[in-house]
């Protein structure tokens, strides 16, 4: 595969009638470190993944071959992040991830002299904000480092050349949204909501064929990239087989915000059209959906799928709606904000932070337990 | 050797009295792509680099062994640019390396269907503008890329993984200006002036030796990093064996600028002693010196050094004077700004355009002719 076919992220699709069309596709959270920057706002994704560390940390010691890796490539072990933001939360995963294979590889050569070199990977898309993740990087960090911008849903790197590959919370970003949601004359058409949660089964079909299609590109490229035996990890949004999103306490954030926009547009800020046409590219696969697409894909075995609840801490979602809303701000705000523009996505974030305030009863009714899924592949050897 | 133990760019030194001084140290090129950017001012970089292609070329082709270096790596060709700034001559100069290492390739494997992957890792410090790199990153390029953030006085690689690495108007900045040179008491105390230019034989050894030590550091890391029978080519500013400094036209620039900024302290607006303890890291060796640190280091084979006149195609300096200063600044005012602040530091480049515009006869007898030094080698086998 030649890597300058399809390398780049194409924020804009030419429709038929060859106008631009926009169809929303993933940019990345805010940069910097502002009050509203993914930097200051991702310690929720951070607990939650570091759920999953343990689990992680035990399928690397009971089933990655380190030595065997370490052999064939010189001593160099390469791991990738995929989807690392600005940090910090990126360097805490790497940090963890490299402990766990030196753990594994002295267990495997316990009396060898020769240490590992670690090549970190730090892969997003090109417009993320590189500058404030290179000015971050721990000074104390035992790897070297490399920042790789493009899409995951592309090649990114040459031919088995990656050890170890992790995603957390990034994959729930699909490459766009399903053009048929946006088609007035199509039946999966998604006038007046912004997500498939809530909408027609058109509408949630269209979305799971561009999950199934995201993903097995995504697989494609990362079979191509890691070695024989290389691992790749995935956390993300997830639901139990069969559950309605809007069941869901995230499904309840995307109808708030959908009829929050419908509000603005009848008060005249902008056309409702807008809201028809805007659907955001977020989806949470099933067990089964994820299953399926990896069998599909053929080059890799699961070795662990499970979901978990993200936040064993959280007694109630009401202690933290204010930060909650913060965070989806933090990773969501440039999509809106090409859509809307600033003034009217500022004041769509502030509108729903007050309405969950004030729905606080029927947040606490929807499911928030087992929405966090994890899978663990090795690479056919 | 660890990566951690190094892997930064300190722009900062403790004193022994426990003080913080600063010592000037090399900052990255202005960013973005405003009328000051190095990415809109850097054609003169590129037009002079580019006097060395057909070497670089030359010595591909005789002397790289593609095949070798394809076979113990996979096929896959890393390629390293140390100090790439934002773009757009790094883009350039990799591509001129591709196609030479792909031609080399297929006149030593006329018959092969495999094709090489390359991946090509862009080295800059790490608070150089590497989102403008990566948002302008060719649309229609045919490899993989990376961001790799440190001081290539340092370890940036792993260990035998690059097959190639350059680095074009780069190496002149040292890792800063020797200490000496900035302390009161020592004979080498370069007051008054920003740079060896017109300075005493104390000074002109001391960033003598400063080069020297940065250039010994450079090697000992890609000794380590590039692979045997590797190549490294470096193209920066250099003089002819015992040529002075004062003799060159670059010399005029620094002569200059610490003339200007004294003249500017006069009229009150900062202090002489920030003159005095500025001193600019900028070193451009000779041939000779060149040789010694490159032999003391011992790994590297010299295939080609030379002096060549940087920009054949100038009649004469004068058609140029506000471009060049304008070219000198996009890469050197945040070194400047941090000292100076911006106004002082505009107004100097300012005052230097008129200056130099007026001391045109002069310009004019400065020897411009084998000012910069291109040096191949070949790690051994
Ligand atoms: N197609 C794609 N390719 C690469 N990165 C993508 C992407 N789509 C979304 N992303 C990135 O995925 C990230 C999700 S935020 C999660 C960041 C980090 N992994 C953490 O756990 O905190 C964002 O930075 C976003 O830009
Ligand atoms: N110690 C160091 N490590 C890495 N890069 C350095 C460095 N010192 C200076 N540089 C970088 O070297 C670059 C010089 S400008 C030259 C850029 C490019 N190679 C070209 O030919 O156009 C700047 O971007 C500067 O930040």
């Amino acid at each position: 595969m030649r890597p300058n076919s399809s390398i780049d992220h194409q924020p804009y699709q030419i429709c038929r009638e060859g106008k631009v069309k926009m169809v929303t596709n993933a940019l990345p959270p805010n940069g910097g470190s502002g009050t509203f920057s993914y930097s200051k706002n991702s310690y929720f994704q951070k607990l939650s993944s570091s759920v999953e560390e343990r689990k992680i940390e035990e399928e690397i010691q009971k089933k990655l071959d380190v030595q065997k890796l370490a052999c064939g490539s010189n001593k160099i072990i390469r791991v990738a992040d995929l989807g690392c933001a600005t940090g910090p939360n990126t360097f805490t995963n790497a940090k963890k991830v490299l402990e766990a294979i030196k753990h594994k590889y002295q267990n495997q050569c316990p009396n060898t002299e020769t240490t590992l070199e670690f090549h970190v990977l730090f892969n997003d898309l090109p417009s993320n904000d590189f500058n404030t993740l290179f000015t971050s990087l721990p000074h104390d960090r035992n790897y070297f480092t490399s920042g790789v911008p493009g899409s995951f849903y592309n090649r990114l790197f040459p031919q088995s050349s990656i050890h170890f590959a992790y995603s957390t919370y990034a994959l729930h970003f699909l490459s766009k949204s399903p053009e048929v949601v946006q088609e007035m004359n199509s039946p999966a058409w998604n006038k007046g909501r912004i997500h498939y949660t809530s909408a027609s089964k058109e509408v949630v079909d269209a979305y799971a064929a561009q999950f199934a299609k995201d993903a097995a590109k995504f697989l494609d490229a990362r079979a191509l990239e890691l070695v024989p035996g290389g691992m790749l990890v995935i956390v993300m949004p997830g639901v139990p087989n069969g559950m309605s999103y809007s069941d869901i306490v995230n499904g309840l954030l995307f109808d708030s915000m959908g009829s929050i926009l419908m509000d603005l547009s009848k008060e005249g800020l902008f056309d409702e059209s807008q809201v028809d046409s805007f659907n955001f590219p977020f989806y949470a696969p099933s067990p089964e959906e994820m299953t399926k697409v990896i069998e599909m894909n053929g080059e890799f075995n699961i070795e662990r799928m499970e979901l978990t609840n993200p936040a064993p801490w959280l007694k109630s979602m009401n202690q933290v709606i204010p930060e909650w809303i913060i965070h989806v701000r933090a990773v969501m705000e440039a999509i809106f904000t090409r859509q809307f523009g600033n003034e009217v996505t500022h004041e769509m974030f502030q509108r729903l932070t007050k309405e969950l305030s004030e729905k606080s009863e029927l947040v606490e009714t929807k499911h928030r337990d087992k929405i966090q899924i994890l899978v663990v592949l090795k690479r056919k050897e």
